[in-house]
């Protein structure tokens, strides 16, 4: 098996090297294997790029991609692979395009409230340095330690701040972008207004790889709240949390945060740290409220006294920083808990209009029981958006199977109930099978003239949004 | 002239009468005279359309559409027709498609922060329903009181909360649309999150109704904010007026509304109404500070103190309601007071990067002393959208040329400056001359690409947005 070929010829290995230098692109079969895979769990299929090269800008890019279009190489655009829909699995081959060498923050603009950067900076990095000028970049994406600006304009990613702040979208102001026939663009700008020509900005933001090569990105930044403050509260049932959500709307107030966890989760997350979740609880809320220090504790006073009189049984309120990383840690330790159980664990991201969500847990848990299969249910509350997090052994065929029917009838669920089929991770490869479920054929008939616009010989991440024939 | 026919063969028009109805198909020269011009000043060229039709629902506008589409019969879709750059004028006759018979707010969602409407509401009659409701629309374009939601999202609008609150693009969650070819599609949902395929519904956003028909609308709402309260700080020289707006921001404070007024539009105003406003100074800023009851006077507090430190020789500050409504009155007299002047007033909509207001506010200065032309100068400077606004007789054909001559320069600045062509008014017929200086020729190929998927024939608004060749 190691010596296996690759299925692009050596004479275009070799005009690949003299772009982009010998050391940067890999074709030894150990690296081709290591990008054969993302974050998301696909079972035993194994999709093997021909080669993976780590541009150090965009002219290599462009050059690139001139010869993989000529040649009809698939190049497939990858920053951490954190995706979770296997959107970065080079399901024809061709090239993945690692940007981890084109990571740098080229500037943050404080007058100007903006920043612009190489796609390959980590999310988590690029909020540090914002945040030592004063400034927030919002999106939080689970990954954000590893993932990569890059990725998230990619699959406009979201994060539990999405309820008050957005998501990656509301922050893409200007992209630089390679097109599939090498030609370099400039989308949006510098300024947070722009109404000149169509929004191909937004076109390009969550278009998961498949229009164009994103080799720059100038993101808004806002002001960085003065404070911030956590509430961890405690229901006995899932309706009564869902109320609270429902009145705290009613009442005026924002959170930077509105997550939920339901009663499975907080047990796995119990069993592998001890954070103090109530487990016999059926569902707790974390809420983040954050603002002037005049209004954070108002807007917590209000939060506790709406909990308490739809029924929550106990509420926790950080008093310091590190009572709220406290509390964030248990949220955050969520993914990882369940991870720990089994082999794999696959997110589905459904998203519900808010008064649906009681109903669509309910939905859930009732589809999960009817196939045998172990769920989490954890997400963001506010914004309609549910993370069911199975825990699967995906060798087990017959397990496979009955997780794979459970995800169809979710997804019908989020359908019914006026949703659609993702909220923040994209469609990629592992939901394209149910896009023509969620939009209409004039739709899909759109978007594929778009896609064709862009890239007419299909060479950027195929297979991926559109149902395979 | 009053029994000039119409270019639409009779056999046509009997087609749009049985599906529109006879009394709402107009085709009197009268009628076709009164939609022969928007709100923007174009001289004395007259551009007739044909017919105008009041469509009472979506599958009558689809039937006018498949006739008008297999004619080639050119489709202008309008609202309240109160956009500035032309972008409602019939440049090729044909079918003015008037939206004022779909005038209904089908619900407003109180759970779900949303409403659902028709794209012949006012904006100012949506603010008010949802108002009554606790909720809160932000966009305000300066025409609110009868512009439309559907004109509103055709040209992506904003207004002077766009700084804090975005534009009208920023609370557009879902679209129904007819195609050119009386396809019916939906883009975006019923929730704020969502990732599935591309993001169709902004690209209909800002479209100038060259893409599709809006036949409804689902805008996010946000709780209303408790309090506001506005402030008028007056200074020597628009220099110090912008260094207190950017002192003001690193100050991590967000007005709702940081306008600016110069002294010219401040003379100019004072003329007719008796405001107050400081003619002596050569510009104010109107800031607008909402929030928490508990943070509006803490904001309030630290502007007045930078606006003192950054030089300002007066600052006037709302206490009630009414206080507060008497400074908007005087900023929302200014484009009124300028009409006045003169038989015409053409407003500029260029935008640049927040630190070169002072310079681009020199340049336009300079520009129009050269041309001997009389601007005054408002904008919304925190989100460093100037709009110039040019006092002109355009029957002087020697001052015509010189104002086209000024406004090709403006354009030019605001782009060397970083900027853009438009912010909030779009392009249109007025600034279609000069698309082609904001943006590369391959998003120009992109765009007719997406025009031409959208709509073969070109019958969508033509000769909008692109350069006529």
């Amino acid at each position: 098996m190691k010596t296996q070929l690759t299925n692009i010829k050596s004479n275009i290995i070799g005009e690949l090297k003299k772009i982009a230098g010998k050391s940067n692109v890999l074709t030894e079969y150990e690296d081709r294997y290591c990008y054969a895979y993302d974050a998301t769990a696909i079972g035993e299929d194994l999709y093997l790029p021909d080669a993976v090269i780590l541009p150090e800008n965009k002219h290599q890019i462009s050059e690139i991609l001139k010869i993989a279009n000529e040649n009809k190489i698939p190049v497939i655009t990858r920053g951490a692979g954190t995706n979770l829909v296997g959107g970065c699995i080079p399901l024809k081959g061709g090239i993945i395009l690692h940007t981890s060498k084109m990571n740098r923050i080229i500037n943050i603009d404080k007058t100007n409230l903006q920043c612009t950067v190489e796609p390959g900076v980590s999310v988590e990095k690029l909020q540090q340095e914002v945040e030592k000028q004063g400034l927030f970049y919002p999106p939080d994406p689970a990954s954000l330690k590893v993932s990569t600006i890059g990725g998230s304009i990619a699959q406009s990613s979201g994060g539990p701040r999405g309820f008050k702040y957005g998501t990656t979208k509301d922050y893409v102001l200007g992209l630089e972008a390679v097109l599939a026939d090498g030609s370099i663009i400039k989308t949006g700008g510098k300024t947070v207004k722009n109404v000149t020509g169509y929004n191909l900005n937004q076109l390009l933001t969550g278009s998961e790889g498949t229009l164009g090569v994103i080799t720059l990105a100038t993101l808004r930044l806002i002001p960085k709240p003065e404070e911030r403050q956590v509430l961890l509260a405690c229901f006995e049932s899932i309706d009564e949390a869902a109320k609270a959500v429902t009145e705290i709307i009613s009442a005026k107030i924002t959170p930077s945060t509105l997550d939920i966890m339901d009663k499975n989760t907080m047990q796995t997350i119990e069993k592998f740290h001890q954070t103090g979740l109530p487990t016999d609880m059926d569902a707790v809320l974390v809420l983040e409220v954050d603002g002037f220090k005049e209004s954070v504790p108002v807007q917590a006073g209000r939060i506790m006294d709406i909990c308490r009189a739809s029924g929550a049984k106990n509420i926790r309120i950080s008093r310091s920083r590190q009572e709220a990383d406290e509390i964030w840690f248990a949220r955050r330790s969520a993914f990882g808990a369940v991870a720990r159980l089994n082999p794999n664990v696959l997110t589905e991201d459904a998203v519900v209009p808010l008064d649906k969500i009681p109903d669509m847990v309910r939905e859930i848990r009732r589809i999960t029981d009817k196939y045998s299969l172990t769920v989490c249910i954890m997400g963001h509350i506010g914004d309609g958006n549910i993370h069911p997090n199975f825990s699967l052994d995906l060798r087990d065929k017959d397990q496979a199977k009955r997780f794979e029917q459970a995800a169809e009838e979710i997804f019908n669920a989020a359908i019914f109930f006026g949703g659609t089929l993702s909220g923040e991770h994209g469609i990629g490869y592992s939901k394209s099978a149910f896009i023509n479920k969620a939009l209409g054929p004039k739709n899909i008939e759109l978007m594929k003239a778009i896609k064709n616009t862009f890239d007419p010989n299909g060479i950027l991440n195929p297979d991926k949004i559109f149902a395979r024939n």
